[in-house]
Formats: C-alpha cells, sequence, structure tokens
C-alpha cells in the first residue's frame, strides 16, 4: 500500500488530509518541490534543497524540521513505495490558524510528501513537441516556488485546448518561460534563455543544462529575448524535472527547423541522458 | 459546538479536512466568498452570489449543486452557529485529483463553508487608519476572488511590520486597490476610484458605496488615478465586507486631510450605517 510523508510520520494514503484553515488551502501560503527519481536515487537532490531552503526564506516559512532530516525522509519514502523511476512531491505550508491575511504567530508548518511511479517519455523527447504562445499573467515573484499556481493552470490547459503539450509564454514581446518549463533557443550556434530574475522560476534542469553546455564548450546568453527571437531560433527546448530535455519543433502554426529536433538540442539531450545512466552504474 | 458545512453536509468542526491533492491545496485552484452577517442576515447576498457565480465561471469550475441550494444552505449554517454579528467564510476548489497542471476530467468540487463572529470596529471606522503604499506584485486576473493570494498576504505582512492597518498598492504610477479592500480618493468633491477591470476585484462595498454616492448625488470617475492624486486628495478611504467604509488618514508619513476623516467620507458611511440600522429592523 502506498505512504506518504505527514510532516515527520508515515502514514497511509487515506490519512492525507489538512485542515480547512491550512493556509495552503485559503492563500496559496507555502512552497513546493517536485524531485525526480530514477534508479531508486534522487537526481540532482543537493539542487532542489538548496531552491526549497530559497522559497522558505523568501515566503519567511520555517521548515517543520532540519532540511537533513528531510532528506533522509524523501529516501525513506522512495524505499518504503519501492520507487525506481518516479518522482517526489513536497510541499510545506504555513500551517493551519484562523483565516487572517498576516501571518500568524501560533502555527506550525505542515509538510506533505508523496511519491509517484513516472516512466521516462523517451518517443515524446526524441520526436518533439509543439506548443503555443501564450501572454504571461502570473504575478512579479516567479522565482519563488510557490503554490500560487492558476496562471500557470488556466495557461497549461488552454495550450492542451489548442493542441499543445506546452504554452511558452511571453509578458509583452519578451518570452519568459512555460507553465511547467523553462525556455531555451538556439541561434547561431549560441544558447539562449531568459536570466533568473523575478520573472521565470530557475528551474533544476535549467541550471543542469547551463552546466552541461558550458562543459560542451557551447556559448550561453542569459537574457531577455524576444517572441521574434524565439520564431527565427534555430531551434528550440523546454527543460523540467519531469520533461527532461524536450525539443520544440513547432509554435502554434509555425515550424522550428522545418519540425525536427536540432543538433545541439540533441547534443544536450543526450549528454544529460548519459548522466542519468552514470547514476544508474553507481552504487547508492 | 461549533458546525462547519462541508459539501451539502453540516458536520463538525473537526470533521473539515480536505485531501492533499485537493487542487485548492495543490494549485490554490478554487475560489471564495466572505459573507458579512449583521443582525443574523446576510448583507447584499444577492451580489455575493452573483460574484460567486462569475468567479466560477471565469474559473471553469463548476458548482457542486445550485446556487440556490448554497443560498439555503449559508442561511441554516448562520442558523446553527447562532451568528448574529459575524461573517460566513465560503470557497469552492476543482476538487481532489493526481496532481497534474491539467483540469481533471473526473472530479467533484469541495465546497467548505464556515461562520466567525465579528462585532463591528466603531472607533477604527471613526477615527481613521495610517496605509502604506507598496508596489502591486499580483497576478493579472485579480478580478477573480481566487484562493491564490500570496501577493495580497505579502504586501498585508509588510504594511502591518510598518504599522499600518493596510497597504494601498499600486502598479508603477497607478493605484490599483488594497490587500484586502478597494481604495477610494476625493477630490475638489468629485469621487474618484480605480474602474473594475482585471487589475482589482471588484468589492461588493465598492459597488454599494458607488451606489450610495450616485444616490447622494456625489460625483463619480471610475478611472486610473496615479499615486501623487492619492496623496494630494482631499479625502482617502477604504471599503471591504469587513472594513466598511474605513477612513485613511495617513499614507506612509504623509497626512490626509490633516489626519482627520473627511467630509465626504463620514457621508457615505453614515449613509452606509444607516442601511444597516434598517437591516434590523426588518424581521428575518
Amino acid at each position: 500500500m502506498c505512504v506518504i510523508l505527514y510532516n515527520d510520520q508515515f502514514v497511509a494514503r487515506k490519512e492525507g488530509k489538512v485542515d480547512i484553515e491550512d493556509r495552503g488551502y485559503q492563500f496559496g501560503d507555502g512552497i513546493y518541490e517536485v524531485f525526480r527519481v530514477y534508479y531508486g536515487k534522487v537526481f540532482l537532490m543537493e539542487w532542489h534543497l538548496n531552491r526549497l531552503q530559497r522559497s522558505i526564506n523568501e515566503l519567511f516559512l520555517t521548515l517543520p524540521y532540519p532540511i537533513e532530516q528531510i532528506e533522509k525522509n524523501i529516501y525513506a519514502l522512495i524505499e518504503k513505495n519501492n520507487i525506481v523511476d518516479g518522482t517526489v512531491y513536497l510541499q510545506i505550508t504555513r500551517g493551519a490558524s484562523g483565516r487572517n491575511h498576516l501571518f500568524p504567530t501560533n502555527t506550525n508548518p505542515v509538510l506533505i510528501a508523496y511519491t509517484t511511479h513516472l516512466k521516462r517519455e523517451e518517443a515524446v523527447v526524441k520526436e518533439g513537441i509543439k506548443v503555443s504562445l501564450l501572454e504571461d499573467i502570473r504575478w512579479l515573484r516567479c522565482d519563488i516556488k510557490t503554490l500560487n499556481l492558476l496562471g500557470n493552470v488556466l495557461n497549461k490547459e488552454k495550450a492542451h485546448q489548442e493542441g499543445s503539450k506546452e504554452a511558452i509564454q511571453h509578458r509583452g514581446d519578451i518570452v519568459t518561460e512555460g507553465c511547467t518549463s523553462n525556455v531555451f533557443i538556439v541561434k547561431g550556434g549560441v544558447l539562449i534563455t531568459h536570466q533568473a530574475d523575478h520573472f521565470i522560476l530557475n528551474g533544476i534542469t535549467r541550471m543542469y543544462v547551463l552546466e552541461l553546455a558550458a562543459k560542451l564548450g557551447i556559448k550561453i546568453e542569459e537574457r531577455n529575448y524576444t517572441i521574434n527571437e524565439c520564431l527565427l531560433a534555430d531551434e528550440v527546448f523546454i527543460t523540467s524535472t519531469g520533461a527532461e530535455v524536450t525539443p520544440v519543433i513547432q509554435i502554434n502554426d509555425h515550424l522550428i527547423n522545418e519540425g525536427k529536433p536540432g543538433p545541439i538540442t540533441e547534443q544536450l539531450f543526450s549528454e544529460f541522458e548519459n548522466e542519468i545512466k552514470r547514476m544508474g552504474m553507481i552504487s547508492k
């Protein structure tokens, strides 16, 4: 049976209930991480934990217990649920308190985490996806991984209605990111992506791909770029913990690289995949 | 003992628990209303129900059952909890489903509602309050009364840290609204407030005060106005279901009307109060 982590306790899934006045439920007052599991091990655990700590700090939240213990509990959760390929979803809210916008002084944070099985979608990654261009309507602190996700939800659904797998969002003329991913373009051999400021979430896979690109000697520019630069790019791809490195071959009706994944995208994906396979060869 | 409404059932408060995969908890994917109760009756019930229906439509949510039955249940809840002066908080989420940004097809909306006792704060209303000027960092659909409230929460808390009761938020140079209220200014006898577009929530008390002002023959302008117009106004006040009509007598270090509530504010408040008192004289 499926076991979840509830604060520091491992309980049955059906025990996973929270109070109606949990601030996560009434204000979206909390943060989350999605950890990727390959071969029973968490990919880039440290990076996720660092970002978790940053989100906590930015919202003036507190951890329910030390991050080292959270890490241990994540591993215990993976083991208890026999996850080989999958994810761990973990969120922390400010906890339950009589409804008031002001931070309560007397509340305990609530942590919940659970696992899912997830197979890598190799076909999607190799063939690429179609995306929609949509106006970014989110708030001005997209750098924090919070539970206020309605902007992302509405655009993801709209893209889906248009037959797209993802939306590339833009504020006015500037491309920001996807609903659940970061966006990269390649032009003349240069890899370009939005700088990590308040307008995007600095994805773990985004950071990792930038590291891989640097190692491969690819020139990198982290900067604002326009819708037009995106449409005229040689290659476009998205990154996320779930989507890894996924080529974008069509934006609305417009084909990118004649509808085929480009060479730098393939090089980065292949390097990414090698890193994962290396994980499989190391014992836990 | 306190009784809450859980979908269409009246249950004990301690039964008020929701699943960890309720989309309200993971995405803030839901909407809410706060109804004001005077003399055991809901003030402007119709107006709140109309806005509730609008929020539902804008997020492509569905009501768990007809709005007429929701209205009946709100009244039953008030009676069961013996509320004379108070509020009813009601929220509806898209319900529980395996976590995915896309709308689920197989989920049932979750409705919860509960009451609080609330006495009118007459001193605050008569003396006025200090507020802080803060940049509005919220998303671009503030017209929907959703559970994505972190922008409001962070500014309300920041204002509180500065010794203020509320923040007047602005996007660049344009004043939008408070964290939990709408903002009005008076200049040369004209009542000015931000137009009801995507940048503000169209408050029930905002609409009601506009109606009272029209009845009193006060000239009204619903339009963008600047921070400077606000600071140089003859009078400033905020409106909300909880705060009713509350004079603003100080913005940061700057006094409004020499630190005293102004005559048009007082006229509107007095008219508002008369309407409430009239409610007390009508039988249920």
